[in-house]
Protein backbone atom coordinates (compact mmCIF):
# COMPACT_ATOMS: atom_id res chain seq x y z
CA UNK A 1 0.00 0.00 0.00
CA UNK A 2 1.44 3.23 -1.17
CA UNK A 3 -0.09 6.53 -0.50
CA UNK A 4 0.45 9.11 -3.38
CA UNK A 5 -1.61 12.08 -2.34
CA UNK A 6 -2.90 13.62 1.03
CA UNK A 7 -5.48 16.35 2.04
CA UNK A 8 -7.03 17.63 4.28
CA UNK A 9 -11.22 18.12 4.08
CA UNK A 10 -11.59 20.25 6.88
CA UNK A 11 -14.03 19.53 9.82
CA UNK A 12 -10.76 17.13 10.76
CA UNK A 13 -10.90 14.43 8.37
CA UNK A 14 -7.42 13.54 6.52
CA UNK A 15 -7.70 11.67 3.18
CA UNK A 16 -5.58 9.87 1.51
CA UNK A 17 -5.10 8.44 -2.03
CA UNK A 18 -3.56 5.24 -2.00
CA UNK A 19 -2.75 2.39 -4.67
CA UNK A 20 -2.29 -1.23 -3.48
CA UNK A 21 -0.74 -3.11 -6.59
CA UNK A 22 -2.67 -1.96 -9.73
CA UNK A 23 -5.77 -1.23 -7.61
CA UNK A 24 -6.28 2.37 -6.30
CA UNK A 25 -8.07 3.65 -3.38
CA UNK A 26 -9.24 6.51 -0.52
CA UNK A 27 -8.68 6.52 2.99
CA UNK A 28 -10.39 8.87 4.83
CA UNK A 29 -9.41 9.01 9.17
CA UNK A 30 -10.56 11.36 11.15
CA UNK A 31 -8.01 13.98 13.63
CA UNK A 32 -7.04 14.09 15.99
CA UNK A 33 -7.56 10.38 16.58
CA UNK A 34 -5.38 9.39 19.98
CA UNK A 35 -6.22 5.64 19.54
CA UNK A 36 -6.63 3.52 16.61
CA UNK A 37 -9.98 3.78 14.99
CA UNK A 38 -12.78 1.01 14.05
CA UNK A 39 -13.18 1.43 10.05
CA UNK A 40 -16.07 1.31 7.71
CA UNK A 41 -15.00 0.26 3.87
CA UNK A 42 -17.25 1.88 1.96
CA UNK A 43 -18.83 -0.15 -0.74
CA UNK A 44 -19.82 1.42 -4.37
CA UNK A 45 -21.25 0.58 -7.60
CA UNK A 46 -17.62 1.14 -9.21
CA UNK A 47 -15.90 4.47 -10.06
CA UNK A 48 -14.35 5.80 -7.88
CA UNK A 49 -13.74 9.01 -9.28
CA UNK A 50 -17.25 9.15 -10.31
CA UNK A 51 -18.25 8.11 -6.51
CA UNK A 52 -16.66 10.60 -4.74
CA UNK A 53 -18.03 13.40 -3.82
CA UNK A 54 -21.07 10.59 -2.29
CA UNK A 55 -18.00 8.95 -0.70
CA UNK A 56 -16.65 11.87 0.56
CA UNK A 57 -20.18 12.50 2.24
CA UNK A 58 -19.88 9.15 3.58
CA UNK A 59 -16.84 9.25 5.21
CA UNK A 60 -17.36 12.75 6.63
CA UNK A 61 -20.37 11.08 8.59
CA UNK A 62 -18.31 8.25 9.70
CA UNK A 63 -15.74 10.55 11.00
CA UNK A 64 -18.33 12.48 12.99
CA UNK A 65 -18.37 9.00 14.78
CA UNK A 66 -14.61 8.51 15.10
CA UNK A 67 -14.86 5.99 12.35
CA UNK A 68 -11.88 5.85 9.78
CA UNK A 69 -13.61 5.03 5.91
CA UNK A 70 -12.21 3.79 2.75
CA UNK A 71 -12.85 2.24 -0.44
CA UNK A 72 -10.93 0.44 -3.63
CA UNK A 73 -11.39 0.52 -7.08
CA UNK A 74 -14.07 -1.91 -8.31
CA UNK A 75 -12.36 -4.68 -11.22
CA UNK A 76 -13.25 -3.78 -14.72
CA UNK A 77 -14.42 -0.24 -12.88
CA UNK A 78 -12.67 3.36 -13.47
CA UNK A 79 -9.15 2.62 -15.22
CA UNK A 80 -9.00 -0.46 -14.52
CA UNK A 81 -8.89 -3.10 -17.10
CA UNK A 82 -12.48 -4.29 -18.81
CA UNK A 83 -13.34 -7.40 -19.08
CA UNK A 84 -14.69 -8.39 -22.27
CA UNK A 85 -16.78 -11.62 -20.22
CA UNK A 86 -18.53 -8.46 -17.88
CA UNK A 87 -18.54 -6.24 -20.78
CA UNK A 88 -20.68 -9.00 -22.93
CA UNK A 89 -22.68 -9.47 -20.27
CA UNK A 90 -23.76 -5.65 -19.45
CA UNK A 91 -24.42 -5.66 -23.19
CA UNK A 92 -26.74 -8.71 -22.93
CA UNK A 93 -28.25 -7.17 -20.31
CA UNK A 94 -29.04 -3.96 -21.12
CA UNK A 95 -30.65 -5.29 -24.31
CA UNK A 96 -32.82 -7.35 -22.15
CA UNK A 97 -33.60 -4.37 -19.94
CA UNK A 98 -34.37 -2.75 -23.13
CA UNK A 99 -36.63 -4.89 -25.03
CA UNK A 100 -38.72 -5.35 -21.57
CA UNK A 101 -37.59 -8.65 -21.29
CA UNK A 102 -36.94 -10.87 -18.09
CA UNK A 103 -32.99 -10.77 -17.04
CA UNK A 104 -31.69 -14.61 -17.79
CA UNK A 105 -30.76 -15.96 -14.60
CA UNK A 106 -27.39 -16.96 -16.52
CA UNK A 107 -26.95 -13.42 -17.59
CA UNK A 108 -26.88 -12.20 -13.94
CA UNK A 109 -24.24 -15.14 -13.13
CA UNK A 110 -21.93 -14.22 -15.90
CA UNK A 111 -22.15 -10.26 -14.93
CA UNK A 112 -22.47 -10.45 -11.24
CA UNK A 113 -20.24 -13.82 -10.34
CA UNK A 114 -16.80 -12.93 -11.61
CA UNK A 115 -17.28 -9.60 -10.08
CA UNK A 116 -17.96 -10.70 -6.64
CA UNK A 117 -15.22 -13.33 -7.11
CA UNK A 118 -12.46 -10.88 -8.10
CA UNK A 119 -13.80 -7.91 -5.82
CA UNK A 120 -13.96 -9.74 -2.37
CA UNK A 121 -10.09 -10.79 -2.28
CA UNK A 122 -9.17 -7.31 -3.43
CA UNK A 123 -11.06 -5.81 -0.22
CA UNK A 124 -9.33 -8.13 2.21
CA UNK A 125 -6.09 -7.41 0.78
CA UNK A 126 -6.82 -3.48 1.80
CA UNK A 127 -8.07 -4.86 5.01
CA UNK A 128 -5.44 -6.38 5.69
CA UNK A 129 -2.99 -3.22 4.55
CA UNK A 130 -5.60 -0.69 6.11
CA UNK A 131 -5.45 -2.82 9.31
CA UNK A 132 -1.78 -2.46 9.50
CA UNK A 133 -1.78 1.04 10.04
CA UNK A 134 -1.31 2.28 13.58
CA UNK A 135 -3.96 4.93 12.94
CA UNK A 136 -6.45 1.67 12.07
CA UNK A 137 -8.03 -0.42 14.98
CA UNK A 138 -11.08 -2.06 14.15
CA UNK A 139 -13.79 -3.29 14.63
CA UNK A 140 -14.22 -3.11 10.62
CA UNK A 141 -17.98 -2.64 9.04
CA UNK A 142 -18.50 -2.87 5.67
CA UNK A 143 -21.39 0.02 4.22
CA UNK A 144 -23.43 -0.45 0.66
CA UNK A 145 -21.79 -0.68 -2.94
CA UNK A 146 -23.06 -4.04 -4.74
CA UNK A 147 -25.00 -6.18 -3.01
CA UNK A 148 -23.07 -9.75 -4.08
CA UNK A 149 -20.11 -8.44 -3.04
CA UNK A 150 -20.96 -7.34 0.35
CA UNK A 151 -22.73 -10.22 1.26
CA UNK A 152 -19.73 -12.89 0.09
CA UNK A 153 -17.62 -10.39 1.67
CA UNK A 154 -19.28 -11.00 5.29
CA UNK A 155 -19.95 -14.36 4.48
CA UNK A 156 -15.98 -15.26 3.94
CA UNK A 157 -14.61 -12.30 6.22
CA UNK A 158 -14.49 -12.84 9.67
CA UNK A 159 -12.58 -9.67 10.30
CA UNK A 160 -16.61 -8.02 9.27
CA UNK A 161 -18.29 -7.31 12.35
CA UNK A 162 -21.41 -5.74 11.14
CA UNK A 163 -22.18 -4.51 7.47
CA UNK A 164 -24.75 -1.89 5.97
CA UNK A 165 -26.36 -3.34 2.87
CA UNK A 166 -28.36 -1.61 -0.24
CA UNK A 167 -30.76 -4.02 -1.81
CA UNK A 168 -30.21 -4.36 -5.22
CA UNK A 169 -31.73 -6.67 -7.34
CA UNK A 170 -29.34 -9.14 -9.87
CA UNK A 171 -28.75 -11.29 -7.85
CA UNK A 172 -27.30 -14.35 -8.31
CA UNK A 173 -28.51 -17.48 -6.80
CA UNK A 174 -25.75 -18.40 -5.25
CA UNK A 175 -25.77 -15.20 -3.54
CA UNK A 176 -28.54 -16.28 -1.99
CA UNK A 177 -26.44 -19.57 -0.17
CA UNK A 178 -23.60 -16.73 0.61
CA UNK A 179 -26.64 -15.11 2.58
CA UNK A 180 -27.06 -17.99 4.65
CA UNK A 181 -23.80 -17.99 6.11
CA UNK A 182 -24.05 -14.75 7.06
CA UNK A 183 -24.22 -14.46 10.82
CA UNK A 184 -23.24 -10.89 11.37
CA UNK A 185 -25.40 -8.02 12.61
CA UNK A 186 -26.84 -6.64 9.60
CA UNK A 187 -28.76 -3.45 8.79
CA UNK A 188 -30.43 -4.04 4.97
CA UNK A 189 -31.83 -0.26 3.09
CA UNK A 190 -34.63 -1.03 0.68
CA UNK A 191 -35.87 1.73 -1.68
CA UNK A 192 -39.40 0.40 -1.66
CA UNK A 193 -40.29 1.72 -5.58
CA UNK A 194 -36.31 1.56 -6.48
CA UNK A 195 -36.84 1.46 -10.89
CA UNK A 196 -34.11 -0.98 -11.00
CA UNK A 197 -34.87 -3.36 -7.80
CA UNK A 198 -36.66 -7.20 -7.72
CA UNK A 199 -38.84 -6.26 -4.19
CA UNK A 200 -39.64 -9.53 -3.95
CA UNK A 201 -35.86 -10.83 -3.93
CA UNK A 202 -34.53 -8.25 -1.72
CA UNK A 203 -36.96 -9.69 1.03
CA UNK A 204 -36.02 -12.56 -0.03
CA UNK A 205 -32.67 -12.08 0.63
CA UNK A 206 -33.39 -10.67 3.61
CA UNK A 207 -34.81 -13.66 5.02
CA UNK A 208 -32.29 -15.88 3.82
CA UNK A 209 -29.51 -14.14 6.26
CA UNK A 210 -28.43 -16.47 8.67
CA UNK A 211 -27.74 -13.13 11.04
CA UNK A 212 -29.39 -13.01 14.47
CA UNK A 213 -29.53 -9.75 14.11
CA UNK A 214 -30.63 -8.24 11.60
CA UNK A 215 -33.01 -4.94 10.67
CA UNK A 216 -34.72 -4.41 6.90
CA UNK A 217 -35.55 -0.53 6.76
CA UNK A 218 -37.74 0.49 3.60
CA UNK A 219 -38.05 3.73 2.73
CA UNK A 220 -40.46 5.23 -0.32
CA UNK A 221 -38.86 6.77 -3.38
CA UNK A 222 -36.49 5.58 -6.66
CA UNK A 223 -32.77 3.98 -6.01
CA UNK A 224 -31.00 7.63 -5.11
CA UNK A 225 -34.21 8.71 -2.83
CA UNK A 226 -32.53 6.69 0.42
CA UNK A 227 -33.64 9.79 2.51
CA UNK A 228 -31.07 11.85 5.16
CA UNK A 229 -33.10 9.97 8.33
CA UNK A 230 -32.18 6.88 6.87
CA UNK A 231 -28.53 7.27 6.36
CA UNK A 232 -28.40 8.60 9.60
CA UNK A 233 -30.09 5.68 11.54
CA UNK A 234 -27.17 3.04 9.63
CA UNK A 235 -24.62 5.32 11.07
CA UNK A 236 -26.16 4.82 14.42
CA UNK A 237 -26.24 1.39 13.74
CA UNK A 238 -22.38 1.32 12.95
CA UNK A 239 -22.12 3.21 16.34
CA UNK A 240 -23.74 0.35 18.34
CA UNK A 241 -21.53 -2.22 16.49
CA UNK A 242 -18.10 -0.78 16.45
CA UNK A 243 -17.72 0.42 19.27
CA UNK B 1 -63.15 14.14 31.58
CA UNK B 2 -62.53 13.68 35.19
CA UNK B 3 -59.33 13.40 36.45
CA UNK B 4 -59.71 10.83 39.20
CA UNK B 5 -55.73 10.21 40.42
CA UNK B 6 -52.41 12.31 40.65
CA UNK B 7 -49.12 10.88 40.82
CA UNK B 8 -45.43 11.96 39.96
CA UNK B 9 -43.40 9.23 38.83
CA UNK B 10 -40.03 10.80 39.29
CA UNK B 11 -38.03 11.66 36.51
CA UNK B 12 -40.47 14.72 35.78
CA UNK B 13 -43.18 12.98 34.72
CA UNK B 14 -46.87 13.91 36.08
CA UNK B 15 -49.30 10.43 35.88
CA UNK B 16 -53.11 11.25 35.67
CA UNK B 17 -56.02 8.81 35.39
CA UNK B 18 -59.41 9.93 34.27
CA UNK B 19 -62.45 9.14 32.87
CA UNK B 20 -63.92 10.42 29.96
CA UNK B 21 -67.56 9.05 30.27
CA UNK B 22 -67.44 5.45 31.29
CA UNK B 23 -63.69 5.26 29.76
CA UNK B 24 -60.95 5.05 32.17
CA UNK B 25 -57.39 6.83 30.95
CA UNK B 26 -54.31 8.02 31.71
CA UNK B 27 -52.24 11.06 30.89
CA UNK B 28 -48.44 11.65 31.28
CA UNK B 29 -46.96 14.55 31.12
CA UNK B 30 -43.65 15.79 31.19
CA UNK B 31 -42.71 18.56 34.02
CA UNK B 32 -42.00 21.28 33.91
CA UNK B 33 -43.13 22.07 31.02
CA UNK B 34 -43.74 25.90 30.11
CA UNK B 35 -45.47 25.53 26.96
CA UNK B 36 -48.18 22.98 25.38
CA UNK B 37 -46.30 20.41 24.71
CA UNK B 38 -47.13 17.70 21.25
CA UNK B 39 -49.33 14.33 22.28
CA UNK B 40 -48.73 11.10 21.71
CA UNK B 41 -52.21 8.82 21.84
CA UNK B 42 -51.09 5.71 23.41
CA UNK B 43 -52.31 2.29 21.56
CA UNK B 44 -52.47 -0.82 22.91
CA UNK B 45 -54.20 -4.17 22.62
CA UNK B 46 -56.75 -3.56 25.15
CA UNK B 47 -56.16 -4.17 29.09
CA UNK B 48 -55.17 -0.64 30.29
CA UNK B 49 -54.16 -2.40 33.84
CA UNK B 50 -52.14 -5.44 32.27
CA UNK B 51 -50.54 -3.04 29.65
CA UNK B 52 -49.91 -0.06 32.54
CA UNK B 53 -45.72 -0.97 32.71
CA UNK B 54 -45.21 -0.86 29.40
CA UNK B 55 -47.46 2.23 28.89
CA UNK B 56 -45.64 3.73 31.35
CA UNK B 57 -42.39 3.20 29.89
CA UNK B 58 -43.04 4.56 26.63
CA UNK B 59 -44.91 7.83 28.94
CA UNK B 60 -41.46 8.33 30.00
CA UNK B 61 -39.16 8.09 26.87
CA UNK B 62 -42.01 10.29 25.19
CA UNK B 63 -41.80 12.71 28.37
CA UNK B 64 -37.92 12.47 27.61
CA UNK B 65 -38.58 14.55 24.21
CA UNK B 66 -41.11 16.81 25.81
CA UNK B 67 -44.05 14.85 24.66
CA UNK B 68 -47.56 14.23 26.52
CA UNK B 69 -48.83 10.52 25.98
CA UNK B 70 -52.34 9.33 26.79
CA UNK B 71 -54.07 5.95 26.65
CA UNK B 72 -58.08 4.97 27.25
CA UNK B 73 -59.35 1.86 27.91
CA UNK B 74 -60.61 -0.23 24.53
CA UNK B 75 -64.23 -1.04 24.11
CA UNK B 76 -64.90 -4.42 25.42
CA UNK B 77 -61.49 -4.49 27.92
CA UNK B 78 -60.66 -4.31 31.57
CA UNK B 79 -63.80 -3.34 33.09
CA UNK B 80 -65.90 -2.07 30.71
CA UNK B 81 -68.65 -4.19 29.55
CA UNK B 82 -67.93 -7.17 27.03
CA UNK B 83 -69.69 -7.04 23.46
CA UNK B 84 -71.31 -10.54 22.73
CA UNK B 85 -70.15 -10.26 18.86
CA UNK B 86 -66.89 -9.97 19.80
CA UNK B 87 -66.75 -12.98 22.78
CA UNK B 88 -68.33 -15.00 19.88
CA UNK B 89 -65.50 -13.58 16.80
CA UNK B 90 -63.02 -14.08 19.69
CA UNK B 91 -63.99 -17.72 20.38
CA UNK B 92 -64.14 -18.54 16.55
CA UNK B 93 -60.88 -16.78 16.17
CA UNK B 94 -59.40 -19.42 18.70
CA UNK B 95 -60.74 -22.47 17.55
CA UNK B 96 -59.74 -22.06 14.15
CA UNK B 97 -56.46 -21.50 15.37
CA UNK B 98 -56.30 -24.05 17.80
CA UNK B 99 -57.49 -26.70 15.19
CA UNK B 100 -54.80 -25.08 12.46
CA UNK B 101 -56.95 -23.82 10.44
CA UNK B 102 -57.22 -20.49 8.48
CA UNK B 103 -58.78 -17.97 9.87
CA UNK B 104 -62.00 -17.03 7.89
CA UNK B 105 -62.08 -13.01 6.41
CA UNK B 106 -65.57 -13.41 7.85
CA UNK B 107 -64.40 -13.86 11.42
CA UNK B 108 -61.93 -11.35 11.28
CA UNK B 109 -64.49 -8.92 10.01
CA UNK B 110 -66.77 -9.70 13.12
CA UNK B 111 -63.98 -9.44 15.57
CA UNK B 112 -62.25 -6.24 14.22
CA UNK B 113 -64.77 -3.88 12.57
CA UNK B 114 -67.19 -3.13 14.84
CA UNK B 115 -64.28 -3.12 17.45
CA UNK B 116 -62.44 -0.10 15.89
CA UNK B 117 -66.39 1.10 14.84
CA UNK B 118 -66.48 2.33 18.75
CA UNK B 119 -62.84 2.80 19.57
CA UNK B 120 -61.86 5.32 16.83
CA UNK B 121 -64.85 7.98 18.21
CA UNK B 122 -64.02 7.33 21.50
CA UNK B 123 -60.30 8.03 20.85
CA UNK B 124 -61.47 11.40 18.60
CA UNK B 125 -63.41 12.25 22.06
CA UNK B 126 -60.06 11.91 23.76
CA UNK B 127 -58.41 14.10 21.97
CA UNK B 128 -61.05 16.82 22.40
CA UNK B 129 -60.92 16.50 25.52
CA UNK B 130 -57.16 16.50 25.95
CA UNK B 131 -56.29 19.33 23.63
CA UNK B 132 -58.53 21.70 25.46
CA UNK B 133 -56.29 21.44 28.33
CA UNK B 134 -54.08 24.09 28.47
CA UNK B 135 -50.94 21.75 28.94
CA UNK B 136 -51.40 20.15 25.55
CA UNK B 137 -51.04 21.75 22.84
CA UNK B 138 -50.07 19.38 19.73
CA UNK B 139 -49.51 17.80 16.59
CA UNK B 140 -50.37 14.50 17.55
CA UNK B 141 -49.06 11.56 17.11
CA UNK B 142 -50.87 7.77 17.39
CA UNK B 143 -48.81 4.90 18.41
CA UNK B 144 -49.03 1.63 18.59
CA UNK B 145 -51.88 -1.22 19.34
CA UNK B 146 -54.69 -2.49 17.32
CA UNK B 147 -53.34 -1.61 13.80
CA UNK B 148 -57.11 -1.51 12.51
CA UNK B 149 -58.15 1.31 15.19
CA UNK B 150 -54.54 2.96 14.19
CA UNK B 151 -55.21 2.76 10.34
CA UNK B 152 -58.93 3.91 10.67
CA UNK B 153 -58.02 6.85 13.00
CA UNK B 154 -55.26 8.57 10.79
CA UNK B 155 -57.25 7.98 8.23
CA UNK B 156 -60.50 10.18 9.38
CA UNK B 157 -58.48 12.32 12.00
CA UNK B 158 -56.86 15.02 10.72
CA UNK B 159 -55.63 16.17 13.89
CA UNK B 160 -53.33 13.21 13.41
CA UNK B 161 -50.21 14.72 12.66
CA UNK B 162 -47.96 11.24 12.32
CA UNK B 163 -48.43 7.57 13.27
CA UNK B 164 -45.84 4.57 14.43
CA UNK B 165 -47.65 1.55 13.44
CA UNK B 166 -47.35 -1.84 14.89
CA UNK B 167 -47.40 -4.23 11.93
CA UNK B 168 -50.61 -7.40 13.20
CA UNK B 169 -52.30 -10.18 11.77
CA UNK B 170 -55.79 -9.85 11.74
CA UNK B 171 -56.48 -7.00 9.33
CA UNK B 172 -59.82 -6.93 7.72
CA UNK B 173 -60.05 -6.08 3.65
CA UNK B 174 -61.63 -3.06 4.75
CA UNK B 175 -58.51 -1.28 6.62
CA UNK B 176 -56.64 -1.79 3.43
CA UNK B 177 -59.07 0.76 2.09
CA UNK B 178 -58.78 3.12 5.07
CA UNK B 179 -54.72 3.01 4.89
CA UNK B 180 -55.06 3.92 0.99
CA UNK B 181 -56.76 7.01 2.38
CA UNK B 182 -53.91 7.88 5.28
CA UNK B 183 -51.57 10.46 4.10
CA UNK B 184 -49.43 11.25 7.16
CA UNK B 185 -45.79 10.23 7.45
CA UNK B 186 -45.58 6.66 8.81
CA UNK B 187 -43.04 4.52 10.46
CA UNK B 188 -44.19 0.67 10.70
CA UNK B 189 -42.56 -2.15 12.95
CA UNK B 190 -42.58 -5.62 11.62
CA UNK B 191 -41.38 -8.39 13.75
CA UNK B 192 -40.43 -10.65 10.84
CA UNK B 193 -40.69 -13.73 12.57
CA UNK B 194 -44.04 -12.90 14.30
CA UNK B 195 -46.14 -16.09 15.38
CA UNK B 196 -49.15 -14.43 15.09
CA UNK B 197 -48.50 -12.23 12.40
CA UNK B 198 -48.90 -12.64 8.77
CA UNK B 199 -45.91 -11.38 7.27
CA UNK B 200 -47.02 -10.58 3.41
CA UNK B 201 -50.40 -9.38 4.79
CA UNK B 202 -48.32 -6.98 6.95
CA UNK B 203 -46.11 -5.75 3.54
CA UNK B 204 -49.26 -5.65 1.28
CA UNK B 205 -50.83 -3.81 4.18
CA UNK B 206 -47.05 -0.98 3.83
CA UNK B 207 -48.09 -0.80 0.16
CA UNK B 208 -51.48 0.05 0.43
CA UNK B 209 -50.92 3.39 2.63
CA UNK B 210 -51.02 6.67 0.72
CA UNK B 211 -48.60 8.40 2.82
CA UNK B 212 -45.62 9.45 0.19
CA UNK B 213 -43.52 9.24 3.39
CA UNK B 214 -43.24 5.86 4.96
CA UNK B 215 -40.95 3.94 6.54
CA UNK B 216 -40.96 0.20 7.39
CA UNK B 217 -38.70 -1.19 10.06
CA UNK B 218 -39.12 -4.94 9.91
CA UNK B 219 -36.83 -6.82 13.46
CA UNK B 220 -36.31 -9.79 14.12
CA UNK B 221 -38.17 -11.99 16.79
CA UNK B 222 -41.52 -12.76 17.89
CA UNK B 223 -44.46 -10.73 18.59
CA UNK B 224 -43.15 -8.84 21.87
CA UNK B 225 -39.09 -9.41 20.70
CA UNK B 226 -39.37 -5.35 18.91
CA UNK B 227 -35.61 -4.69 20.31
CA UNK B 228 -34.93 -1.37 22.05
CA UNK B 229 -33.11 0.38 19.12
CA UNK B 230 -35.80 0.19 17.62
CA UNK B 231 -38.06 1.80 19.75
CA UNK B 232 -35.24 4.71 19.82
CA UNK B 233 -35.75 4.99 16.34
CA UNK B 234 -39.50 5.40 16.70
CA UNK B 235 -39.48 7.97 19.33
CA UNK B 236 -36.77 9.51 16.86
CA UNK B 237 -39.65 9.62 13.80
CA UNK B 238 -42.15 11.64 16.62
CA UNK B 239 -38.97 14.00 17.15
CA UNK B 240 -38.77 14.66 13.94
CA UNK B 241 -42.37 15.37 12.80
CA UNK B 242 -44.40 16.67 16.27
CA UNK B 243 -42.16 19.54 16.61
Amino acid sequence: MRFTSERRLGGGVLEREFTLGEIPGVLWTPEPAPEPVPLILLGHPGGLHWMRPRLEARARQSAEHGFASAAIELPGSGDRPRSETAEQARADLHRALAAGEPVAEETIDRLVLPLAEKAVPEWRAALDALLALPEIGGPVGFSGGVISIAVRLAAVEPRIAAAVLYAGSLIPRAVFEDARRVTVPLHVLLQWDDESNDRQASLDLFDAFGSEEKTLHANMGGHTGVPPFAGEEATRFFARHLK
